[in-house]
């Protein structure tokens, strides 16, 4: 297996994107990254494009080969749309490597898109509803916020944490995008107005629950022996993890040990980790899955950034600021960037880049080594990625 | 790239599965497979899952890792969805391949599920008009048979072709599925039958169209050099390729020259005899995209078997029969055997795998090596494969 490289990246904002449709934002985030790379169109040898729920928000399906033809892509270049709910471009990202990596192609396009704030919420909440399981989910009348509810309660009880220790990672996200010019929102919020925000699911408020949002993200990799000729700033991927963990969360409802953590993020970690030959503390930046202000602090620990328990205590000493020891969603992450799903992946993939570049608007000192964990569904399927600044 | 051979194969029946759920169909193809390999679930490495519509029409996303979690796959599998319309598990195939053929894998599942039948007709029109273009084709008021039947007229103005020669595919490919116990129509048509029924779109009638269908189809890839250790029954993927033609045939519909021929059919077909060093002459049997029976024609024709506007005259020769010269859709093809749209592409390559083995019901003679063209939307995207008896 050969290196692998990031040589481009591109990104429509975040947010309301009302006047663009879906495979406009999908080529503009494409061109985008192409131009940024410096490669020619026709460089391209195959075309791998992460989407969610644009069949049943828009009617629109096989996006892939529309997208690659509005972007002039060549016939001959194979244009697959891959779907895992929210992790559904950081799959894409897994088998565009994977290509790569194995010799199968030297230049590979990824994107992600989702528009999600044209339809009312009603049905994009039906929508978000398809990555749960019918027979365990559906019938036992689970929403996300509900899960993450039931989670967050169970965690106060269990490690003696508070409230205002899970919002604050509301606030820090909301934070960290202040300077995201891609991010939904760029206002501060503090813990009053999120443990004083609309109530959800109950613990958790509006404040802890991330925005239904339009965007898209893109990149371009590239075997890392062939980079060079396009780019000095190469960002490599060192590791890559992908696994399953449907219903095994749900089926052990009642057990405190197993609602606590997602075993799909435990697996995807240790297989990118084992393959970077890297442990956690050898992270400098992570963007991950923080759908809900308890989802970052349980994915914090599955990830193994903090012992379990410990996470909303980390929060509470800053130690996932920016300027911390384990700097999370510096971004703004879900929370605050925003969370056009089929985008997600790609997007944090985006943020890492910029970051192991030094470019970030939000800087962390020194990044060399990031991660991302991208999460679909209640935990069905999860993404780890590793990545490295070589140059 | 190593050789890489189909060492397992598993289909329900495609027709009228109400008593299933998409989820139980999946599995239940994938475990005939597998039994059929003589592996066990550990030996899996990855899992493709082609589905194109089970949001639109179900509300159901996300199915790679629940169909996964079902069938008793570690959770370190990873699990992924491709969708492409008519094309969905014809991708993952060629994923599969590409993943063994490069040496990331050794041993990868797939499979292709739909269920259609549990919804009203002008629902599952209406998805699978998804497949369609917004700009070019849904403003026009395009539908797959108001495609196919201006490409039936044309083809019949420009090459004195006659509507008896384009039903006669319809004879052909119902008679061929009166003995393949997995078809949906089992029944013989006469001539009469097809151009007396029911007009759908001017000038195809009702028999000249694939029948909604429910169904699944699985099978298992295994790196050529290790599928000994499991059958002597190897069948080799020899060729495989993906083309995109989206709207190259819309923006020039009054280009007769054209409207005859599907882009990403000519050059899928191109990659894949190129790859496998074949001409169409060397190929024995032949499981092609005939979502219309003027489809068959202008397939056949496109991937080189018949000279452009010869391929009505070779039906009404013989030369497309069972016992002819070019055998095509001994199977039924999707007009008689079904088209649950996202099963249709690896339930094509579990047919040739049964002719290459010689356990066909509807057995070509002597066939070693076989093709399958799986196309989705009006030629959108497009996959051709060529397959070896390797025993």
């Amino acid at each position: 297996m050969r290196g692998v490289s990031i040589i481009g990246i591109g990104s429509t904002n975040f947010g309301l994107l009302g006047e663009m449709t879906l495979e406009e934002m999908a080529v503009r985030a494409c061109n985008e990254a192409i131009s940024d790379a410096g490669i020619e169109k026709k460089d391209i040898e195959a075309f791998f494009l992460g989407n969610y729920i644009s069949g049943m928000l828009l009617g629109q399906e096989t996006l892939a080969p529309m997208v690659a033809y509005s972007l002039g892509l060549n016939g001959n270049v194979a244009a697959t749309k891959v779907e895992g709910a929210c992790c559904s471009s950081s799959i894409g990202l897994r088998l565009g490597y994977l290509l790569i990596a194995s010799g199968v192609h030297d230049i590979v396009l990824l994107a992600g898109a989702e528009k999600m704030t044209s339809e009312s919420t009603p049905r994009v909440t039906r929508a978000l509803a398809a990555a749960m399981d019918p027979v365990s989910e559906w019938r036992t009348g689970f929403t996300y916020p509900g899960f993450f509810g039931l989670v967050a309660n169970r965690y106060m009880h269990e490690y003696k944490a508070t409230i205002e220790q899970i919002g604050m990672v509301s606030v820090k996200n909301h934070n960290n995008s202040v300077s995201n010019p891609r991010a939904r929102f760029r206002k501060p919020v503090t813990l009053d107005e999120v443990l004083n925000s609309r109530l959800v699911a109950d613990p958790l408020k509006l404040y802890d629950c991330c925005p239904i949002s339009d965007g898209a993200a893109a990149m371009v990799l590239c075997a890392s022996d062939r980079a060079k000729e396009y780019t000095n700033k190469l960002v490599e991927i060192i590791g890559s993890g992908m696994a399953s963990g449907l219903r095994t969360t749900h089926e052990t409802i009642n057990d405190t040990d197993t609602i606590l953590s997602l075993p799909a993020t435990l697996m995807a970690a240790k297989q990118a980790f084992e393959m970077a030959k890297l442990t956690p503390s050898d992270i400098d930046v992570i963007e991950l899955h923080d759908c809900f202000t308890m989802a970052e602090i349980v994915d914090s620990e599955d990830l193994g950034f903090f012992k379990k328990g410990t996470g909303a205590r980390a929060v509470e000493e800053g130690l996932t600021q920016v300027n911390g020891k384990i700097p999370i969603n510096p971004s703004g992450g879900l929370l605050s960037k925003g969370h056009p799903v089929g985008a997600t992946g790609c997007g944090q993939a985006f943020e890492i880049v910029k970051q192991l570049r030094g470019e970030h608007e939000n800087q962390v000192k020194n990044s060399e080594v990031g991660l991302t964990h991208n999460s679909g569904g209640t935990g069905a399927v999860c993404t780890v990625h590793i990545f490295r600044r070589s140059f």
